[in-house]
């Protein structure tokens, strides 16, 4: 199985499973509403600085594809409508480009298509530790990227029979990229970053954490897909077992932000309140994948589509609590009950000093 | 798209549609029972003041309709129901009856038929503030109100494609108007009010809120059917997504109770025994819309025997938690429990304070 | 509609309709299991007094029924089984029998079929306050009781076109009954008996509680069923309204009992377990009626194998938490959770004491 | 009915039959995800020491058959497979044995099969009482026994007709047996062993405990099954009443582990995940029945295949949270939730304390 089939059965998986856990824990979180917001929609401002660059809202389109040529008019829909909506946009992983120059445009037509956005890289920690810090530098020209984000998916590895489990050195490979020309971004890919790794990153010099957490798509479970299909029940009962493994988003959020991390957060977040209920728990942005995948199928004015609803959603959702500008949503009351209230306690949060309005952001 | 057209479509989406979220916060609340009450069902005494006139029960209609010419039965049913049992009576928003002198009468026909009981007006936030507070008295004398209610429902303004989302000034031109002949009731429409807010409507001058928590009629929700039917999708997610967004009306009852506000309670206010609920809570009195909607389309007497369902329970409720008058319920032990439990600890209110007889009801 | 004529319409909808809520708060308690109890099961002594005589086990079929010619041949039945077996029982209000001599052999039946148990009369506060403390002397002798419960059905007259709901002076009327030959036993119905009202029952010398509290029979439903039939929807509506009023079985028994009442626990009691959960939590015994009714339609027998099936799983109960004999069960360690913990922590008491062995039953 | 009917009996239903409980005590914890482990999955050592041997991973297939000529391919199959993977192995009660020597084989098959592995023995504790310490060595000759589990399965007994249900004189008979040749497991059945019951063992001299909680193969369910099938209702009830009897398996392994007992957890183990969550509560090692009895009656390779994927799961999740051999896993941050944090926690465990790492594993 190739680097580039896998990554179209991904796709297809994507796109006509069911691919997320039964629970929804953004479903846990609640802004407190505002009846008198004291401003008007028409002047609230959504933007954010990120990577440098200006944002029409603190979102972007997290990394899904590329390295088989099938997947480049995805990628070129998505930047189209990021380059026009304004936000962020990170590719899939470009290990395939590593390996096989022939593919490298379909990462490359994404900063021909979005010229002025930050474009975010992305490899494997493995990848990176294999080929040394200077595979950044290659990586980062292949797009003209504003960063790279180095994915820790040792989950979705090890539910896969071959997967590249190696995780010694990883650290240490990504402090060796800390101090290059373009930032690193570590990245999880759904199983969540807890404190303890936030912390173990900060001091590798890593200043940006995309969670990833639990709550959107599972990987585990589209890799059991993919193993029933190959009919490898073993894999397919691996994929199963750890469908719901990992730290939740909000919760990883929160163990991050407290940690130092600037957040963006990832994983589940399905509307521009989840945008939104994110910011107010510490992230810096938000980002999300799977529902801009169908559109982005069919063209580049569908993504917008899909973009503006979002926008619109956190727009809204900063009006009705009263936040001029996504500072002022940083410190806006939000509740947290059920599952995510009792993770947070259990791993030493109160969630009560979110509830109220909090002086300082962090 | 008329503003008179807009009230007949949510009149028909409210009939036939479920608009209701899933969850009823009042379920989360259980008045302590007496096996023995110690008074005779018949000796209690249900009645209260409001507005310096008698009432039945502490129980209003809330603002449903008018503006429309189709509107003018269903207003009249209300009213000559709400006359008859004793109870008050809101209207819809009259901003159509400022437009359209010729819709006048869908409104002042409610106090021709209800001559004796609290009629309160309506007008947005949004109009007052351009209309300023002279519009207020307009209002009043076009139905003779006891009051003027200014709803705040910029949630619903938000989820509509035109919506009215001007929010700055609001709070002053509410001020402007709280000296009036008739005095002001701040209403929001179904995401509630929280503390902060009426802290800030106490210091304006309103001393009387109508919460129109969560738990009720989702206008969100109702504006996502509209939105389907035009087949403007953009908004029907909109909808969808802020289906549930706000402040569940217990929690807002107690909010603004201890803010020290007269509290309407209203959003969810299914029975009788939710009205005693909401005074166990520290409401003045409650209110609901919904289920006095499709009898009204059928005749007075049929909304009268609602309201006299209504008004059993809420004497039972009294009876069996041994309440001789409504000042006695206002102390009677409420057990609060679950989801809503958790939003107010979260908030900063002890439940347990509730679930034993309360010397002093506030 | 004669008294008589209601009971049977009551035993028809308890056999066809499903007359119970959808909580059961028994489930919410959990004894501790002792895999080394340290004692033959043959050895366990299930025994224990009540009204001066000796039960097999801690139970009793609570009053049902009696009244209609009809009934005649359940109560036999009952009566027959729980002689053979060793448990009290009690009867249906005997209020009929007063108001019409023909009926008393429904009652007496009982006593002749079983001469040697603890026979429990029956007569609802309002007829003692009217009838006077004389009536309870006339009740025992028709059926030579051993003691004559006093039923407090407030909720249940309430959802009732013409239920009796004065219950001003019904304490009285039970302080001047509690002095007399046989002693008095407070009896709610299905809402249960709270702290406040145990201490009032105190204080006006009633020594024996019998909470019949939420989460068996709901007679709320009963009367909504009825309600229905004679297509009497209002009278419904309040039926279904106050389905779930009350408080539940397992709280009224630790209220009562931290008290100071001899409690019989009551009200959802649905097998041996219940019974032993029951005492665990501060009851004396437990009685059910609903379990043995469709038995006690076909044959004393049937009745039998439904009693021995409760006492065989109340004493495997007692077994496997090490106890044994009655008194040790009362210090059995017992979990409990959900949301009984959460209403036993609002009133007041801590759930946690019950989890381990307590020094002192109580 | 024999012994041996019974057990084939058994087996079928397990086969047939839906007979776990509706909850999995095991989801309510969740192991804290390191996106970071810092070793490599290849370096991972899984292996641990068990009465004196090496096992692949800390796991035993839990006595489940043996004493009916049919059931000696299942047992051959399940010894094949654990000398393969290198994992102990427990067999069915060896009364059957006992009492005709013919069947011994069934039992004797297994040490034939598996030479090298930890193989536990298996007698009841009234039969251990009835026949005298010196019946262990009989057991242990019979299969070159490491270890003989004593099985507390009182409930089981309990709802039997016939069950025995002497457990007086149960602790001295194992305390007179805890210093032969052979140590002693005391081992429940499936409702779990409190910390009453752990201290009472290990003062006894009993040193390892396999607590055989709530959350598996229900034996009470497995009884209502065939009561069904003889017709036998009575026993059915009893049967269906106690289904859910018992102590949590989670529960119990924190309850005997703070005992000071070397725990095996079981009851409801159903992957490698489980057996990590275990030991990161602090059991020694893991065992699981009713997952391999289906494959052990197709063949040893699919009882291979089975306890592979067990293995894998369990190695991936001892990757995932960090940890570089058995000894890490135990100080791994587990997080605690729902029912079983509330039974934790009225049981007087701070489940806090799971959720960070913990400086010593005990």
């Amino acid at each position: 199985m190739t680097t580039a089939k896998r990554k179209l059965d991904h796709i297809r998986i994507c796109l006509e499973k069911e691919v997320e856990g039964g629970w929804r824990p953004f479903d846990d979180l609640s802004l407190v509403h505002r009846a008198l917001p004291g401003i008007d929609a028409d002047d609230i401002d959504t933007s954010c600085r990120f990577l440098g660059k200006d944002l029409a809202f603190p979102f972007m389109i997290s990394g899904m594809t590329g390295g088989h040529p099938d997947t480049k008019e995805i990628n070129v829909n998505l930047a189209l409508a990021a380059q026009e909506v304004g936000v962020a946009m990170g590719v899939g992983s470009q290990r395939a480009a590593l390996e096989r120059a022939e593919v490298e445009e379909t990462f490359s037509a994404v900063r021909e298509a979005a010229p002025m956005i930050p474009i975010v890289g992305n490899i494997g920690a493995v990848q990176l530790r294999r080929g040394g810090a200077e595979v950044i530098d290659r990586l980062a020209e292949m797009i003209d990227a504003d960063a790279i984000a180095v994915h820790l998916n040792f989950l979705q590895e090890s539910v896969q029979p071959e997967g590249e489990t190696e995780a010694e050195g990883a650290i240490e490979a990504i402090r060796s990229a800390s101090d290059l020309r373009v930032p690193i971004i570590a990245k999880e890919t759904g199983a969540g970053i807890s404190g303890e790794d936030a912390r173990a990153l900060l001091e590798a010099g890593v200043e940006i954490i995309d969670v990833g957490g639990l709550g959107g798509t599972s990987w585990s479970g589209v890799e059991a897909y993919r193993a029933e299909e190959r009919g490898d029940l073993k894999s397919a009962k691996m994929g199963r077992v750890f469908w719901n493994w990992g730290v939740p988003t909000p919760v990883s959020v929160v163990e991050c932000a407290f940690s130092g991390a600037q957040v963006i957060s990832s994983g589940g977040v399905r509307s521009g309140i989840d945008v939104a209920k994110s910011i107010a728990l510490g992230a810096m942005m938000a980002g999300a994948a799977l529902p801009f995948l169908a559109p982005a199928t069919e063209g580049s004015s569908e993504v917008v589509e899909a973009l503006r609803v979002y926008r619109r959603a956190f727009l809204t959702a900063m009006f009705l609590t009263a936040s001029k500008d996504v500072s002022d949503l940083r410190s806006a009351p939000i509740v947290v009950l059920g599952r995510t209230r009792e993770i947070l306690e259990q791993r030493g949060f109160s969630a009560k000093k979110f509830a109220v309005h909090r002086e300082m952001s962090r």
